[in-house]
């Protein structure tokens, strides 16, 4: 199976990466974890992007913050698919991570999910890679099928506390 | 080869739906294009995303104005994989469709581009498709190099009017 | 009397929903509360917006945040007047929810009330259900009474401290 | 049938207004327009929110730019639902007027619509009205069955040009 | 001497108001402190308003959060000037009452400080009232030289630590 | 009877400007216009203010946009109170100048009107006049009265129109 | 004289540039102009950068709009100063170039201007170029004086119509 | 060494400045610090500008929060290249501070960092001094393999922990 290559800006957003990697863990899907600045170590996180098809990943995740450049950066070296994560800071409520990420200009999209959305970013990647795997197709079928439940039982606690 | 799934809450949004299905063309990806409103016609829209795995779909396309809740309802009855654009209208210049689409809740990803970022959606859409399809990733890395090629051609002209 | 039907997307929207609890309580309006989520139990937000005009429901109480889908999910479903509550996530201070449940496009209103406004979605209940029921018009003009009352004794209050 | 009161700050929102009688026209709801300022003319606001219930009004609609004040200012002298449409002005796009209307403190509830969403404010307003009138509530599903139409005839052109 | 009277839409809006009436203590300008709601005691309000100028008030200062509508409400009811403090609420940082409190429409100018800002609403009321009272202005230069002093005492501390 | 000195900090501030000296006008109130930049004539604006008040001036109206500094540096030389417009320049829709002209901090206020509010800043120049100068008072009641008048006069058409 | 690089990351961004290499020529600077961007030639960008500094620039320029990354990419292979100038583009009114230009992370700043502010841009570059430049420092001085002579002349004009 | 000029409008801001002077002491570039407000000691700040260049300083850095005025002010009183950092004040999240501080009209421009981005103005001052200084500049480019060498090593830590 296609790996899922996560790289963060900071190791800051391990928090958020961290959502990210218990959804993989949860469907089996492998996946490599890095810390690579799109200003500090540029090239590795060039590299990384560019020999990404080759290695065997098939989709990549970017988690940064402030003017999070790392998805748009990654996303010019590969034409893998790149999800970015905005990552909130100490300032501006995750609103500058939210527009430096998603407002790609046409030719290098990169597939913006919500403020610290680390979970929605593997839900996402595994999407993409069920395109061609069944089992994996099946398994967020029935993930969704779980969600479900796990709504429907906290519905069942809310009416039995309000609706007598 | 997967079809492509364009939907747009209403016929004014054309205009970005057209550079989306301009860039598939480009790549001879099929799809196809409906409206379908998440609030005027939700059965129509909610039944296309339910069939569309097994109708031959890969990736669907959303694109939406205002509150726009067209690519987070489609995400909620398929596990394709979900491109929303938030599309501009007469107010708020577009933060309030970006916000709607990108902001989704834990469970259920939409994968968003940039406001009105039409061409980019059917880039990333093609780029999701690639993953199985050696010879459309083959194309994708060329349209790289041909835009490539554009920005150094315009930057020809500019260095020759101001660098002398 | 029509009943108000309560929907939140998420419990963890129930301290905005007690507030509006808490006001129905105090009117004696009957309702009924749900935990349905746009996304991950559109099945039953759907069922119950459809059925909720002949199994006596008179107002819609929807509350949601983050892409806050819910309440123009639901109004999409009956022409009951559904009241949208913008809650606050964990980013952007609840701008996002109050642009995804205000800015509806034409043909489906939310009468949206305040982020985090609970007890104000219930008195706006209210006052609907109040233009067939005197009984209830006469309890919402005692309670601006009440309303009035209390903030003359702060304002008693206020001015024995500040003015001598 | 109970009326529907709409009241503008100034002139320069009749055609928001427009769009908000051209509807009640279609439904056959009666209804009054007024030019009346929350600050310039705060008495017959006033008066005429506080009257509104004995002469026969159910509704009251209310438009404002800028700094809107004119929905809460009536909101306070009435227990009748008060809907309000932020108006977009000369600068910031109308957030100024959506904030103005939509984030009224706790005891004053106004139902706010979108930005200029003179067609909601009385679509909205119908649905309230029809919740003792059953030929109206059928007019109004009716209604959404033309919406549904017209957004289906619409698919269809796009379908026609789109889908060979 | 012209009193200045201060109104807050709330008591919650204490803290801010005693910044300003620490101010006023401190000048020895005389004020009278009260808790009129725009929308709860709208009556109280535009009668304090209606009177002030009659009772012997000068200026008045209006403090409110949220959709803030007491300031021009007040405003629309005196040819006085009408000082607007903004105050935070739970949400969106205070913009919601920046916007409700300065974007007044053309003929009634509240004169609006920075969000929370106390202290500058009663400096501003001050500056008002010395236009006929050499006294105070006299005092109010003399706070500006105080002002200054601390500034430049604060400097020589932080030039003590920093500049060797 | 006192002046009210008007400066700009750029010729192209002249539109609104011009919405304040025609209330001048209307008053009587004799003024001043001066284009002085807080960056560019820094020194000029600083010496305007530090001799406003002996060359007889009452108010002081600064216009300007972006990074709108001439209200705080013009308050900074003058306890008169400063009136403060932020005028809107090519981007960001007048937010860039109202934060810069209402966020002021502690000591230095200034009377913050609506963006490009030439108009308001004037009728908020003679109210504070006005409290040494019943003559002016009466003028500013009167203007109240025909601004009312001149709404009535709308709502009349208005009601013609729509209200048979 | 070390040079100013000027990149640009589009050619739509040129009419910003001109503005820029306007005041370059106006002062003799030297200068190149290229059209490099961070995501379609990220080579050509990064060579630039890395070689200026050798190749006798002393100060980089960069325009971009949308999720403007070329300032950030350009400094993160130069210990040169960049000047970043976000351009408005089609949407959001130039607020997403602004973040994702100015909230760069710690380590690798990036020197920002306003928006479309191409010449402040340039003068910024001369500025610090003047640093080791007398003659530059003083044609900076001069062009001050020249500013300041155009604003007086403008007042002058002013001071004629409205004060007599 | 030409030296760095520090000021900050209140020492509420010394945090951000500390950021600054460990960055200047680690680099061994001399500096001042200064507490000097645009608005209470403005005497202070616009001398300090206007001599700062044959005092002896190369760059100058302003720190101020709310309508941060101080690097605009400074900027106008001197051609040495002014820094500008916008602090987070009490409310609004530092977006009326940045947007103060780098908004500035056409002819002074002020090169602005960061929100609270102490660290990166101090980078941003030596690297405009490091123009003519190799030694600056080879510590310059060193701190970069440092921080290189921060990242990957953090990078390991990730790698050990996730990559098995």
């Amino acid at each position: 199976m296609k790996k899922v290559g996560i790289l963060m800006g900071s190791d800051s957003d391990l928090p958020v990466i961290r959502k990210a990697t218990a959804v993989l863990d949860e469907f089996g899907v492998p996946y490599e974890v890095h810390v690579y600045s799109a200003h500090r170590t540029p090239l590795e996180a060039c590299e990384f992007a560019a020999d990404a098809s080759s290695r065997g990943f098939g989709v990549l995740i970017c988690a940064a913050g402030m003017a999070a450049h790392l998805a748009g950066v990654v996303a010019s070296k590969t034409i893998l698919p790149v999800i970015g994560i905005p990552c909130k800071g100490a300032n501006l409520d995750g609103l500058d991570a939210l527009l430096s990420t998603v407002m790609m200009p046409s030719g290098i999209p990169v597939a913006t999910v919500a403020v610290d959305g680390g979970a929605n970013a593997a839900l996402l990647a595994c999407q993409m890679l069920a395109l061609s795997d069944d089992a994996l197709a099946n398994a967020l079928t029935q993930k969704r099928e779980r969600d479900r439940a796990a709504v429907l039982e906290k519905n069942k606690k809310v009416e039995l506390e309000f609706n007598k």
